[in-house]
């Protein structure tokens, strides 16, 4: 059986930016990803796009819907649109009822989302708690939609700020491996291209110090990701 | 070369009952573990020696170093007495440079020691900011005693009340296989029996806990330890 | 005047297990408890009445409510249901109102309920923020149903992972005496079974710390609830 | 260009209990100060005045407003009435889109609000993240109402009991120069003199640790207001 | 027999002002309390003595130890001083051991000290962990000077700058049956005059919190002190 | 009058990477500088030196001091060596007077040191209190050596894991201007050249956010540094 995950994401750039190695390395590496993206961003993250005096909402829209296939594409993992609109994202019983399903026929071994607080940007805090509230009802007895799930992990990404945010890395997945991909699929979101070089250097920033954790050689160019386990995580040994 | 790994314990019965399942199973898979015992817990454990109108402190700190030493074996693991006294505990330089040579020598894979804070033990914290000295102090040039460590990650085991000490477990151990074993050890501190089956139902709860993160079948008897990580771990794969 | 209390529950279960004993022990010493049952936890907590192919969402209701009425009579309290669906439990306007009257009816000593924080369980978020809007709507001047509330404390009872909730217990009650009744009304729910032990194991761990508190001989049985006030509370003495 | 600044507040007193003097300030130095009042504070605040046996809500509400806008214009500033209930205040996508268009249209330097925090009522917990979700809106791009804005700052002011709310100053706002004018605002909400002589500790309390933060003489009178940043500031230099 | 408690205080002032009220309501009320005051304040509590040119150290010292007694007296309390200096206050072993023992011989119902954190006075932060440490030495078998004492509960009481502190009071005391004798005893500090309304301040803020929550008619004068508690208490009822 | 600051550091790297921008930009602009060095940073942080076969501790030190003055000179600030030994630094009653006689002498705006926590270098908490000490040290009348320090803010600089030392940085300072000058002075640092670009990439990540609330133009190359206040500060207007 093959190995899964699911990640859900507030817009299209969150996805690649914050977890965009953990899709790629996992899923070259057997695991089938599904991303569940709440909106496009068409409003908060497209400051470059209404550049263009003739850009409207549906235009960022559709722009940036296809910018997000591009990018999911090249980290090999599926993605389902929820349709829903950014600032303020709204999300909606049945795009948690469809979460959940989600869910249930995938039976993922961990779930990525955004973590608990986010002053600046509200659309990450109502993602995370979407995610929590899709996992319950994926848990829940008596509904149909296949069986339901155990108790899989679910990770916090990293988010913009993370001394903001709380965010408090505990894990750091190396992904020196897949950066070309990251890269790549970085390179799909056009309209933030300013972001490209600053997500570079967030990777090589966590990847100097999962090296040193790793005994790696110094001086060798190393990325990684950050994330934060919500849940105590069961393990066979200690190192 | 033999994976090892070194606990830090203020007292006796520290090492027992906050981590005598991971210390057993790591033991029984072939990793070699070195309990330092910076005190015999003669002052603060021994309620029921001292019940004993002809007890003396210089006799309690022999019974305990007995039961201690028996424990350990009862474990499998090596155990050093840095010969402090406890309530209070005080460490000193030479403890230190004791410690910080035995990490070298062994290079540990992981420490175990006490949480950062607990106002109703300060020898707690006391070994647990020694623990931490020990490991800089392992870290650092130009010292004799082998040669440097790398970052072996710290783990924090789970504290008489969590909830005081600002305990926050991420790391569950199974430890169902061992549990024998580490009931043996917790036997042979004959003078705190009114804590063996305590211990017993922590081991429960918390493998209640494990048990349904892995997926296991409800009604089966499973013992777990709690631990917190100090460090972010670099890991290879999210689940 | 009976002093009275109430109790608000996100799901069946939870008002057994969590502060069963103090619902027994103030109701065996004059006082006057209402249960406000929020759901009947059927999706949630019931996967072992959905062990039976013929079970549907509709006869688990009805058997939960069964066995709630007959938890809360065991425990000699008054039960109100207010029949939400759980997993994921939404409060209404209507449920708000109703138990803002009971407030302003019962005009309680205390109240208990979630506490504010439960990552893998938010209708226990989602009744705790109900409680305290209850209890607001309840002290509002220009409403029908009764003179306004005070400022009566509120406690959150123990969830089922202390630490992941951020439950840090500053109040110890003792419930030995009701022990017996306690085990009764748990187990009146048949379909959770194997929690009863789990939780007799709880009031034990707890009674191991009150007993220490209160001067207790070591070694008899002792039980006890642990609570989190959310207010300051205003004292006559310190001890 | 005038600078300006916005105050979100859930209730009529708020504004002026918790930064009067803080309006009253910049309003004498040049800047144009926005108050959007979410609601009359007609339930809670004003159990003075439904000692009237004849009052209503809606005088109530009627006399709240007349209060409110007399204490927006001692203190110099505009007031915005959104018209909401409170206790429990519930705010609409109409309210939020008027308030995202006042920011935009102000092109605020910094806003005023809640802290994110308050057991006690709900209402602020409500403005504080209503306060945010309008900043975002109003940087959203592709939406009418005039240009985006860009990151201001946003301040939480002093809630009632500060430590129950996780309200933590970390800018001390010395008011004395126009303490006569924030007087004369607080006396403009009589249905809450009971609270006059409280604020009045309130800004000396606050101002004995300015005073000593800016080096003045001990002995003198010195008012301040506490105010908590949710976002860091860039500055120029550090002292 | 007679009820006792301690009050462990960096300096001179910290036991008037922060729990002046709570040692004269208490020996009102037939307690016996005893105040371990660490230093004399002559360093850092002694500006207006040092605006004296003649003024040394020693002078100071002598001037506060009188101004201390005085205070205690009027309390009703019994006082030992220690001899520290402040500002750095170093504790020593036998500082600790004359603690300890003054603990077994009173067998205190619970004990007064400062919070565990106060960037603005690291004095504070040594005399906690001393408390904190005298109460375990007068835990530990096998030690001379009386019987061991239980686990008396810790209040931390209120430091000048509660936020800055960590401080969050869980216990308002009212004490205002004592008023007049806690301001007799603040006026006994007539080096530090500037303080004496500052802390009437202080009284009446709590006061008016504590007088909510006891339901008192609004109007009244109610003074009270703010503490919290370090351990969890036992109770027999909750409300 | 020159306004004058006071950097404490516990090795010679730390004043340069963690804000030596700071200092570069104040004394360019008319302050003056003064850095107290408690240790050479030989053990910990020279592990490149030490690859030398023939390197010892001596000659360590010896390079260290020179690679710090270089550093000093090219910031334009004073430097002051405490001739403390690091990995495990131990502070003394000399180092604490020399300064806080500094602190006197100096009157110094404000003062930057390591932030509170750090398991991963317990040199960096044993510098913090020591600043925090001297502050009080530098504020206690009736010593000698120069007039009694106000209460100047002490500012946390960065350390290496943001989140791991509990840092949430407040106060963003651009050094785009002195960029250059901070460059240099890592440069004069030869033993650790590995963290060189690591810290240009710590000065564009905060600069990336400084910019955007600075309202500058996005694509210019904005650096900065990040920085924690201790105490709340006084301000004259909030934007």
């Amino acid at each position: 059986m093959t190995k899964q995950f699911v990640v859900i994401s507030a817009h299209v750039g969150d996805f690649v930016w914050r977890c965009g190695g953990a899709i790629a390395l996992h899923t070259q590496n057997g695991y089938r990803g599904t991303i569940v993206c709440l909106s496009y961003g068409e409003m908060g993250e497209s400051a470059r796009l209404f550049a263009d005096p003739e850009m409207t909402a549906a235009k960022a829209r559709a722009i940036r819907r296809q910018e997000a296939q591009a990018a999911a594409e090249a980290l090999g993992a599926d993605i389902v649109f929820l349709d829903g609109t950014d600032y303020m994202l709204r999300v909606t019983e049945q795009m948690l009822m469809t979460t959940a399903e989600i869910l249930r026929q995938t039976q993922p071994e961990f779930i990525l989302t955004h973590p608990a607080a986010d002053p600046s940007n509200l659309d990450h805090v109502t993602a995370h708690n979407f995610a929590l509230e899709a996992r319950m009802v994926a848990q829940a007895h008596g509904r149909p939609g296949g069986p339901v799930i155990g108790a899989p992990q679910v990770y916090s990404f990293e988010p913009h700020q993370s001394e903001l945010c709380g965010f408090k890395p505990d894990t750091l997945l190396e992904i020196t491996s897949v950066w070309e991909t990251k890269r790549k699929a970085m390179e799909c979101l056009a309209g933030q291209k300013s972001l490209w070089d600053y997500y570079e250097n967030v990777g090589l920033q966590r990847g100097a110090v999962a090296r040193r954790r790793q005994k790696q050689v110094a001086g060798s160019r190393v990325y990684a990701e950050a994330f934060q386990k919500i849940f105590p995580s069961a393990v066979e040994f200690l190192g």
